[in-house]
């Protein structure tokens, strides 16, 4: 009898032809198919036929969205991580919890390997290899797709002969979808000069075409978790869902964002974060009341690397923990609601409340009263805060 | 003969209330209007009016938008600053330049002092004891405003004395127009839970009233700056003006901004920041093609600390210099042109283009082809890329 | 019957000074000694006879040397704190504390005010004071000596009415003696150019002047907390008295250190912190080996946040909180022990052991053998290592 | 006539293995030793020799040193770069531009090809390849040695073949010279628990074996150069001699360096950097004087950055000249003198002056005189300073 392997399993038809593939090498296929909330009942079931059909000897699904929302994206609220302004981490956080808990069934399973089936082209590939290696180095890492390249045509016929039909010219646009976002490329993503067209847009498609009422939201946090919406408690992996209906029809999240690939290269991908970009603006204007400035300074720098590590599929790297432990201690008091008005192609904060407000506790109000502190004060403030350059300045002109 | 001072002047009622305070002080006051961009040629023509009014000796208009632009906004759009996700500085900014060339103006006019109008309660007041003390360090510097803390009844009275009404209710929102944008307080912002209404807005007022037909944009940057629209140059300045119209339309640039103010308690504003959310948008997406992530790094970096220091009134900092000479060397290549789709509500960046784009030079396609590297090449990074976490699992896992 | 005031007392002549003066005042004057680890037994002695002496109703010792180690030193060692790459923070640290269990004081014994000695010109002035707002905004806050700034024969011939006499000239250094330290200011330090004479010294006086055998130290570390010393455990406060003594000898741990205060001013001091700089070394070493390369860089972006603030005597700020948790996740694996020799003017760190190690978990040593990688690995991890620069030259020379 | 090949040449075992093994492939070799201050007169005969023998076609000296500081060392001066808190960098910043002018080289000389004689186990193959590829993408590079492994038996029998004769064991240390210091890995060093012993290291041999008379330097700075020692001028090269020459006699700059290497794993290696232990600390210090603290904050940021950059191989990254620009920029007011006494094991910066001193211009003396401030002013400052984390602590304590 072969070897076992637990194939990290979406269903699509990279990792459809690892199996026959992974058999031809003689071995016993199981496919792990991690539902980290992209997936619809539907797409379960045909993902589960696939495998069958496909001669794996075992399908396992592992559902994963709480964990991912609790280990990644909390961080990613608390942390307000926004990628080069805009791209809120849409697919790249849940590879590596994919990776990790892949790696977990097949240790369960009794697997000596696992197998995924990304590209030599792209970001993934690491992600999967760094999780691997780091919490499975003990199984063989098997990497089909990438080492041997096989080209869409040869994939189709492949597969045929094995009895299953794919389309033999691909998707004008590969499209990711989970539960932080969606990702969309293709044709124009290729370049940088254009955008894609409503079309290609798989949740906010068409949004733009009639114009909807305006409508309020409030969103209700805990400790920095979301956990409310106008007034009714949701878990945060509900909140996440129904924000991204509500949004989507406004057209709210959609985005192109160019940066680096953990590889060097500049990669360009249209995105639908729709639940990421409301969750995000209103977590971070609750924060403006009760954090102190001191506090937002470190927590931005500290979740710049954050970001960073997670996009590079360093998730388990330890500086992770160390930073998360900060983030963690920054929520105390990132607790009340935030009031946004929606309009289409705009979400717009029009407010937070919070049992602590630094706003409210003080007696001054910014440009109306003092209260805090006397004109003598702000004098004296004024005449010690600028003091270095002021003696910077007598010492001489710079040429 | 009295003493001379030069009255940094806006022609509102603190500074007019200057003009005969300082006089009954037994100073010979001569006003000095440094226009940074914010003022209509008939709103300059009422300020000399009301100084010559009111008794100065004499009035100096002092133009400074351009020099406004070169010193300060240049290297706000390099470094891509806006404050809490949200504001990019926009009154801010100009205090410190126009501070200084008041400081200039009285050395230019032989005054013995130099006077602002600003309050003991706002963060104006900071940047210009710290511009004044910095860099007319001989000069007697007053704020009677700040000192004597005059009420409302008492500056309008006391001007009717001087022959000059102004009303009695101060208006429901005060205004400050600059350049770089509207700030908007009063009412709503004195609290956290409310936004303004639409009749407050200045610019974009009732620009979510009816659908205007989407409009393309292209913008061009040579060097970071912007420098042409739609195939047209522009000077930066009336570029930005240009922008505003435009933009204003579709109710771009509409936001509100709690932040820490200088003196530490909480400050809101409502802001439009029209030209400078459509520029700063443009300029990161061009600098996402062209620039590597670690010049990004470094950038935000600095850029972070940047804004802090212009928003707390530390322009004469050189730390200001240090960080200025970065972002300029940072700029070389950031080059070419923006297309961004206008809707009420939004601004798209559609793509971009430049003769140094990373993107185009790469022979590999992000998640399409390699070309830059074989698989082979990728294991290996993959393999060493995450080797630190990989010896931190191993050594064992933390409780 | 007056208003009780409790005030931090030194026994020094500012806080003698107090003692009658606020008797003046009308107030009942409660003298609270808090000792973080800087007294001897017979310096305490002479503090409660002379608070006796000169009329205080109560006085009250607060022991917190080890609390002290437990809020603030330790965070130090944990984030490797030392300012301008010299100084590790002698007795500014302190300052918070000693504040803190004032105000504390004050509370329990029902006083109505406090009040502390500091001068207008140092940095401690503002310690006390942001320390005694946060943590006592109910109670009043008296400075005396800042507010009325009477000059030392003043001092001298106002307690001389009170029956205590001091030098009537002020010794020619001032010397403050804390658990992480001792600072030496005068003659020389106020200005520049020049260091202090051997005399001037006081836990290294003499060191130089013959020469010692050189000393083989082992430190033990236990998350980050050193623990024992040659094999034997101490108390952290024990150990670090231990190696004052030890490597005091050898004259470790000598500085002068020219910072900025916190007024803006720069400010010179000597200082000798012979256990910190032992501690420093070692555990900065120690942590060489088992964290990774980005946890040591996210922990040095936040020490350097973690030392300005503690300096600055915001020790109440909250981001102070969100660091130490930071910094304490960061320790879990800082256990092991570090060999130095201790030679007459240096402290060499000959190595470290870890269970923990990253060093010996590899399979490949540097520069002699790979066993992680192969050849062809890092043939690929070099050719992408430095992809976008290569991208960069290759898009044409910067002029 | 075979093809062309410019080989970077040191004349040690593997470069000398290189010449008759790329021969045997069919090249003509060129052989390009790049002088960046390391080597002796007699040595650099030795080498030219060498290639000679082992039938090199023509051999090249390139010499390096002021290039050298110039473009790197000055602006690791600039930044007070020092690695993990003791470690300036010595070698690995030389290669990038011994790999540079080797490209030159090869392409003046009309080379198709550049050869290297890294291994794979260590930092200098990625650093090579990093620079190579940035800067002669047109040429084949070979790295024979990294590819092939010889084991040195094999080299040095191949070797003897063709009438050159290696010693078979390796020396115990492998050391490595260069302007900035010398680094020495062996025995002790491929672990992490032992320092090497004394007769290991080179420059400082026996320096505590005797005790010397203590010596006053004065080294002179102008715009951050180090230009002068007591009084005399010298170039930046010769003087970094002379003070390796004076300060080894004393045992300057001797310590061991526990870092990550570039592919992940901990590397350990010994180093003497006397002139530059010299040469930082006094800059570091003198800076103190001139410099504000936001000046440093923001050069402590990027030449952290600078030093990884530089470390892992960077130096062609853009984000390194971005950084030098700011380095640049900080420098233009850190010009004056520093004095240091040496005594065996230790240096001790006396003290500095400058005419840009921040220091001399203050009215205000630190713990002894105001004068910048009055007692109304401190407290004004005291009460705002801390305002945000006072308001914090209003609202409630953090369980």
């Amino acid at each position: 009898m072969g070897k076992r392997v637990a194939l990290a399993y979406s269903g699509g038809l990279d990792t459809c032809w690892c199996i026959p593939h992974l058999r031809d090498q003689g071995f016993e296929v199981v496919t792990v198919t991690v539902d980290v909330g992209g997936f619809s009942e539907s797409e379960l079931s045909q993902i589960a036929e696939r495998s069958k059909e496909l001669g794996a000897v075992q399908h396992i699904l592992v559902p994963a969205a709480d964990k991912f929302f609790d280990e990644v994206i909390r961080f990613l609220i608390f942390g307000n991580v926004l990628r080069g302004g805009v791209y809120p981490l849409c697919v790249g956080a849940e590879r590596s919890i994919q990776a990790r808990e892949s790696a977990f069934a097949a240790r369960r399973l009794g697997c000596e390997a696992v197998a995924h089936g990304c590209t030599a082209a792209g970001n993934d590939q690491i992600r999967f290899e760094v999780a691997l290696r780091s919490l499975a180095p003990d199984l063989q890492i098997l990497a089909p797709v990438r080492d041997l390249a096989p080209s869409r045509p040869e994939q189709v016929a492949f597969l045929k002969t094995h009895g299953m039909e794919f389309p033999s010219q691909s998707a004008e646009y590969s499209v990711n979808s989970g539960l932080w976002g969606v990702t969309i490329g293709g044709r124009e993503t290729k370049g940088t000069s254009e955008g894609i067209p409503d079309e290609a847009w798989l949740r906010t498609r068409g949004a733009f075409s009639s114009v909807r009422e305006s409508e309020t939201l409030v969103i209700g946090f805990s400790e920095g978790i979301p956990t409310s919406l106008n007034g009714l408690d949701f878990s945060p992996v509900e909140l996440i869902q129904k924000l991204d209906v509500i949004g989507g029809a406004y057209g709210i999240g959609r985005g192109i964002h160019l940066g680096e690939t953990i590889l060097g290269i500049k990669g360009r991908v249209a995105f639908e974060a729709t639940a990421a970009t409301l969750l995000l603006s209103a977590h971070r204007e609750l924060e403006k009341a009760v954090l102190t400035k001191r506090q937002q300074t470190a927590k931005d720098m500290m979740a710049a690397l954050y970001g960073d590590y997670v996009h590079e599929g360093l998730f388990t790297e330890p500086a992770c923990r160390d930073i998360e432990a900060l983030l963690l201690s920054s929520q105390k008091r990132v607790s009340g609601s935030v009031t946004m008005t929606l309009r289409t192609g705009s979400a717009f904060v029009e407010g937070v409340t919070s049992p602590y407000s630094l706003h409210a506790a003080s007696r001054a109000v910014y440009g109306e009263a003092v209260g805090e502190w006397t004109p003598e004060d702000a004098r004296g403030f004024g005449r010690l805060h600028g003091l270095a350059g002021i003696l910077h300045a007598r010492v001489g002109a710079d040429s």
